[in-house]
């Protein structure tokens, strides 16, 4: 056996989630154990970098699994996997690692973005990817709120409420923000997006993150509301939590 | 009763085609005409600029139908559409027009565009709207063959075998392609596109002009043998019909 590193990516919208569920929901992890199974003869687990939300997206999600010497041509793996996957999961590269790789521990970086369409009607393609919000946005007082987050800080107050993680403290490297024109699509004004890079996340935190900085940017918090939200430590002191469809895991840095 | 024309955008995805099916199949249509006749409770009917396949999306797809004069107030008509349709229809416009307006005897113009995504990997989102090559096209090659559709021309080598027109003669205005290049997505190279303007377009016809391109573009037609099917009138001497997925009605000009 050898151990792979998988990169995929997938639109998330009709799966589970990622992570394989007790019950019989088809979740992305699933679909790609049972097509890995089928090819290689064995019943095969993959680990991801993370597990994304229902409804969450993934441009770029890695995995490591064990797979049969025989799968080291890898272009062949990365063929036949597509062949066999839903056209919705892409499998984009595979590769032998070292024995001792590790998706989660040995990822340095992940990079989220989220999607907002603030426009009086939603795109219906954006409507699957992004975020529609009938009224404007303060764009700046968005981005100046989530500077905030920047830095190592105690997250408690923006994860969900059954996290089930050792410690709150997380390291935010960066937080942008922009406009992305898709020519023909998403009204005048662009698409809003904000762009998160961390060594790690808590459970909906990119979410509360983004629903936080909405009611910042509606007019319904002020700028500071983020930086008392993280000293508080308080859930009940962030904004709701964003919708899934709008956000994706963007990339997996090792 | 007044006459309205209502823009509307759709993902053709999980519809069969814009037009009513008499068995009980989803399509744009039917979707449209129940949720129309559940706002004004009566029976409504709408009349398209044109059908759309199955699986064929509409950017810009228009529509005329008559309703009681209480839905004058045309910014409450659209809100209460986009509140019963399902994400994937969404209305862009609707307004009050001359007793006489007729959404495809009026139309002037249509645009189309259909996107190819030359990549080794097909990315999971644009799955739902380009066509997938696994091989490289020579682009050049393939504007230079389009620039044979331009004008007026019998297009019957270029229509459905089971086409119901009176005529196959039709006037294109304008083909040109371009990529555009989706930030994150589609590879190094873009999404390739062709953009053609026309009067009218026969069944398949665009579906039909793309797949003859691609044959050219795959070098395996010469760039000639555009002019060659049109001169011979014969289906068989064209390409075979590009997938619907990658079509969009991108524009109907009135």
């Amino acid at each position: 056996m050898k151990r792979f590193r998988i990169t995929l990516s997938y639109d998330g919208t009709a799966y589970h989630g990622f992570q394989r569920q007790r019950i019989g929901q088809t979740t992305v992890q699933s679909t790609l154990e049972q097509t890995l199974s089928k090819i290689a003869n064995v019943r095969v687990s993959v680990f991801s970098s993370g597990r994304t939300d229902a409804g969450v997206h993934a441009r770029v999600q890695a995995v490591h699994t064990n797979l049969p010497e025989k799968w080291e041509h890898t272009e062949a793996l990365q063929s036949a996997l597509n062949s066999l996957l839903p056209s919705d999961i892409r499998i984009l590269k595979a590769e032998i690692m070292p024995d001792h790789f590790h998706a989660l521990r040995d990822a340095k970086k992940k990079m989220y973005v989220y999607f907002i369409n603030p426009q009086p009607v939603q795109n219906p393609v954006l409507a699957r990817y992004s975020w529609h919000l009938r009224f404007p946005l303060d764009w700046n007082a968005m981005a100046q709120a989530g500077q905030a987050f920047v830095g190592r800080h105690d997250f408690k107050a923006f994860a969900a409420a059954d996290h089930s993680a050792k410690t709150t403290v997380r390291t935010i490297e960066s937080f942008e923000w922009g406009t992305l024109v898709v020519p023909g699509f998403g009204g005048n004004t662009g698409l809003g997006y904000f762009k998160v890079v961390g060594q790690g996340f808590l459970k909906n935190m990119v979410r509360i993150m983004v629903g936080s900085l909405v009611r910042v940017g509606a007019g319904k918090a002020p700028v500071d509301s983020i930086a008392r939200a993280l000293i508080s430590g308080q859930r009940n002191q962030a904004g709701s939590t964003a919708p899934p469809h709008g956000l994706w895991l963007w990339d997996v840095l090792y």
